[in-house]
């Protein structure tokens, strides 16, 4: 028997730009012992820590942002900073934009949210490098605790095929984002055929389920899953990009 | 603060054509209850106990398997069995069958799998009705215990634009798959605009990362997520589908 536990974390107050994430957490959590553990944290507290905020007031549509606009019923200003993150627009279509960010990420605005926002007519983005952002807490937790808890940035996708979205891993620090089985026998024996698990996109979903979307609850400590965690910074979420050349399910 | 736990159960037996996976799952638990928990179940058990078997050999390919096969390079018989689950084949290639099953799920191969199979030259296909099933499991828990847990049947499905798999649900029964907060405000009086979470989709993900692929643990209970156990059986895993008209993500 193994068990897993996911518990999110009261008193965090409202992030700012500039502010030190890590700190913050470690005051909402007082002198808990996080070896082994996974800080994983919505990405909203990071763009907002890193000042990843736009304000609409301050944005020139282009013609092309005006024109997607107009079709998709959307305010003009509001697809400029969609398409300031994107490097790739997938679909355009009832009102949202399918982009392929910066990144690499794959969803709907390209990542842009209004919820949550500390201010209205404030845009928040993905942070420009989620996996620096993890590193960075992560080195910041370890000068912190002396030790290095593993750190994961979500946010929530929709999916191909299936209605709602999932939490999935943008950034990662000291994770395995995969676990790769291919090759390896079952317990019967037998060929495990395509069995390589999408780690950090687990941990994500989990921590998304252990808090309810109104709580302002952004932080989720995860135990039981030590086998995960690593010395090593690692590849980051970035491992779980697929290239489009590989992509069968599209 | 909010906590959620999932463990994985040991002890339970090879399960076998006409099993009761109930009563094998309550034999394995002894007298736990389950009052408000969910009761997350590995397909190939509740296929195995339905009969959901294919033996290779008893199986005679198409034409159409014929040529797929050679065109993929895999054994025509397996492949009859993928065309004999699917309604569509969405792509194949990379010697991979990405179908759309009876159900209407889409994943590789139709969701038949040899790993875990009982015996060699077996293929485990889908239970054929994954809703039915959990429904049926979930009232001879009742029938046991006195208590009606909710019941989730998973798989590990690949997904678009992302390297990996993580498990979904297919079947599901005493629990809400959708949690839906579109049009609902956040912390900040703001509207929430896209946050349409797929619970049982993230279960299912929870569940996976509670047990070893290795560790012959198919079941695991899930606690701290009463808030999506109901007491009817509810519209089960299909809610899950999204119509392909209404599909931004392909």
């Amino acid at each position: 028997m193994s068990t897993l536990q996911a518990r999110s974390v009261s008193g965090l107050p409202e992030v700012r730009a500039g502010d030190d994430v890590a700190a913050l957490i470690m005051a909402a959590l007082e002198a808990e012992d996080l070896d082994g553990q996974i800080v994983a944290i919505a990405h909203k507290v990071i763009s907002k820590s890193e000042g990843a905020v736009v304000a609409l007031a301050e944005v020139t549509p282009t013609p092309r942002a005006q024109a997607l606009a107009a079709e998709q019923g959307r305010d003009p200003r509001a697809v400029q900073v969609v398409l300031d993150q994107s490097q790739e627009v997938v679909r355009a279509a009832n009102g949202v934009l399918i982009c392929r960010t910066h990144h690499g990420f794959v969803c709907a605005n390209a990542g842009v949210d209004a919820s949550n926002a500390a201010a209205r007519d404030t845009l928040i983005t993905l942070p420009q490098d989620p996996d620096a952002s993890a590193r960075k807490i992560r080195t910041r937790l370890r000068e912190l605790t002396g030790t290095a808890p593993a750190v994961l940035i979500s946010d929530s996708f929709g999916r191909a095929w299936r209605h709602g979205q999932c939490d999935v891993a943008i950034g990662c620090a000291g994770l395995s984002p995969l676990e790769d089985w291919r090759g390896r026998t079952d317990s019967a024996g037998l060929e495990l055929r395509a069995t390589w698990l999408a780690v950090a996109d687990a941990i994500a979903a989990t921590a998304d389920l252990a808090r309810a979307k109104d709580s302002s609850e952004p932080v989720v400590i995860l135990g039981g899953l030590e086998r995960y965690v690593t010395d090593e910074d690692g590849p980051g979420a970035v491992a779980l990009l697929r290239p489009a050349a590989e992509d069968l399910f599209r």
